[in-house]
């Protein structure tokens, strides 16, 4: 087998064999860099079928480290968000999926761009640690049902080779590598079944539904190939998901929606994700009953009970969300008026970039972030803006990133005398079960 | 300016600046070979327009030297083929058209794989030197009209590293690529007018007229956008050009034509090359004209005289032409006989492998070769093969090569019962004069 002959066979839009791929990704670290990224364009541009993206997924997948959940009981159920903003649906259904008795090892990441991180999240809560050992989440899990961490093992090396060299070549916009990118790290990470939040709209990176409505259905079909249950739930970004947007700002939502005192899409979209969860789980016949069962336990108070939980049990200080003013405070906080109108849309990826430059995000991965800072947004699209109250307030703990954060901010908001409709959270529901 | 984005630019299938194109030449050395690489598959597979694929010749040729003929009088034509089997033209043309008074400076290439190359067949004449420096072609071609060499000076050091490249990472099949690599390697050789021999067939890079045909309108456009004069004649390959192929017995075709004894293709390919030539250098109203002065000097001798000028010139010793048993002579002699018929095709491609096989060629550019290898072809497409006579003689100087030689060249003969038309050797000229 010959390199050249498989980039000429992709080049001539032909189909490669699962020897193809597996050959390729075993070709890491011995054939050179510009091979990979010749192969990688003409893959961008005459596309994968959904066996050779399957392949390419399970090639990957075996690339590196599988954590073993083998010890944990039940079906264990991952959540996965391809990226938003104000996305926190994790901090509110993972405890209260595990209050209804789900194991979830969620593995998170950091926020970058413009997107936030739950990670980062968590670690506004102080004491909480993400750094935990493999044996360490099975322990938790079996004892309490849940945990949140960082990532663990050396999974899928292959896929961060790829992942480095696409940044770099201009081959990161093709649906079927973006969809085996994420779906050789969920298989590797050892989950039975997976509930995938498929963003469309301003501040994701699939800005059209047609993208969106592709890579879910490419998404859900590696999982019926490579034998997982997997559900995609495609749920609109035209607009910051919360109303909070920021580090302590989001656990504070996510607290408020687990105490029963917040609705809205936030709501909506982690309790549909929480339904299809506790489906996939087993533990619910269907999504209306799973929706019950969630719905209880906000009204009971063991959703929030089960967040204190795992903060405790993850070395943080469970009383921040009874008292938030323990949380790190911003030292600016800035309110923002605009014309009086119909809120009409948001540039929601511009939203993210003003709370990155207030300083609760990152352009590098070794920046260090300001938990308080972050902007609070009181309005949605099809809302009548008056102009008699803030339509924003935006914290920071510096004058000049106050300044830049409000500048882009006021340009990401389109306000307009037409009567707009509000856009529906959830927009489509396809699954391989 | 940045290379990511400029890559993206063409995934995207949007046109080049000229900007950014003599930028991306400019980064040679300086980005990432896999960057490049990405850059030449979103060529290959979204193409790139005239005007870019102009501008990339333009960059690639002031990459390096530039040779100047300014002390050579007169209109300096150069000739270029894409390469074929038995195509000995410039032997022929090039002496008959400096006997004619056009200055000629033809810098020729060795033969690699299928094809043959003229500095190898003139180097099957004893003594003769291809290695020249500018100073003495200049003088040469002052002297006596012409010279023929190998290449001088670090040209086109960007088509060089392109070209490389392209080759291993599957990456050669673009028309704009080949059409701006052969365009400014010419071009940097410094001359005024180009005649383009585009070969089209089975022996060829391009098998199919639609393609010889869009390489060669490419290439006139580049000249008409970079204001040389060039004419692209499409020739057919789907047999030997001529009947001789290997190194010494090109080189007597070459003689047998110039000595009037030999008509048929070649001899028609390299009059109708040769009169654009004249009429390109202005030696010549029409192409009419410049036929009748080239046959005029077959027939006076002038053209066979100025053979052995130029082989003088350059060390060699002419008196090979009168007497071919001084070149060196084949160990083993094999004559080739087929099943009765039509000679219906050939694949000239294995033709020439088997020619190569036999001793004449090489796989790789540092194999030696041997000038007395090769094959004679008594029959064309079209002709009828009654059996009685060999249908080709091989000649080599190794029985193992004879073998390999012989077991390719049967299997590259298509001999039918049916009638088969004749094939025109030239199809088509394009000019943009």
């Amino acid at each position: 087998m010959n390199f050249i002959d498989i980039i000429n066979k992709k080049r001539n839009k032909q189909e490669l064999t699962t020897e193809e791929i597996y050959f390729v990704i075993d070709q890491i670290g011995k054939s050179p860099d510009y091979q990979f990224s010749a192969l990688l364009m003409a893959i961008c541009l005459n596309g994968m079928t959904r066996r050779e993206t399957a392949d390419l997924t399970g090639a990957m997948l075996y690339s590196g480290d599988i954590i073993d959940l083998e010890r944990i009981e039940g079906v264990k159920v991952d959540k996965h968000s391809t990226g938003g903003v104000a996305d926190t649906a994790t901090l509110i259904l993972v405890p209260l999926a595990a209050s209804c008795g789900l194991p979830v090892v969620k593995m998170s990441g950091r926020g970058l761009g413009h997107t936030g991180g739950t990670l980062d999240k968590l670690e506004s809560i102080p004491g909480f640690n993400i750094s935990l050992t493999q044996k360490e989440a099975v322990k938790q899990v079996n004892d309490i049902k849940a945990v949140i961490m960082g990532q663990t093992g050396k999974l899928c090396p292959a896929d961060g080779y790829l992942y480095k060299l696409r940044d770099v070549t201009g081959t990161v916009q093709s649906i079927p590598l973006i969809a085996s990118s994420i779906m050789s790290k969920k298989l590797a990470a050892g989950t039975d079944a997976i509930v995938l939040d498929i963003k469309c709209g301003s501040g994701a990176f699939m800005k059209n539904l047609d993208d969106a409505r592709e890579l879910a259905n490419i998404m859900v079909d590696i999982g019926r190939q490579l034998k997982r249950k997997v559900t995609a739930v495609i749920t609109n970004m035209d607009q910051p998901l919360g109303t909070y947007i920021g580090n302590t700002l989001e656990v504070m939502e996510a607290a408020e929606v687990l105490k029963g005192k917040v609705k809205g899409d936030l709501y909506e979209v982690s309790l549909t994700l929480g339904s299809e969860m506790l489906v996939l789980g087993g533990l619910a016949e269907n999504t209306q009953d799973a929706r019950k069962m969630l719905e209880e336990n906000i009204g009971n108070g063991k959703g929030l009970a089960k967040f204190k939980e795992i903060i405790t049990a993850q070395g943080g200080l469970p009383y921040v969300l009874d008292d938030y003013s323990r949380f790190k405070q911003p030292k600016l906080k800035k309110e923002i008026y605009l014309k009086e109108g119909y809120v009409h849309g948001f540039d929601t990826e511009s939203v993210g970039r003003a709370s990155a430059a207030l300083g609760a995000g990152r352009t590098s991965y070794d920046m260090p972030i300001d938990y308080s800072a972050g902007i609070i947004v009181n309005y949605r699209i099809g809302d009548y803006y008056d102009a008699s109250k803030p339509f924003a307030v935006l914290f920071s703990d510096d004058e000049d990133k106050m300044k830049d954060g409000e500048e882009i901010f006021v340009e990401a908001v389109e306000i307009s005398d037409k009567k707009t409709k509000p856009v529906k959270p959830v927009i489509e529901i396809i699954s391989n079960i």
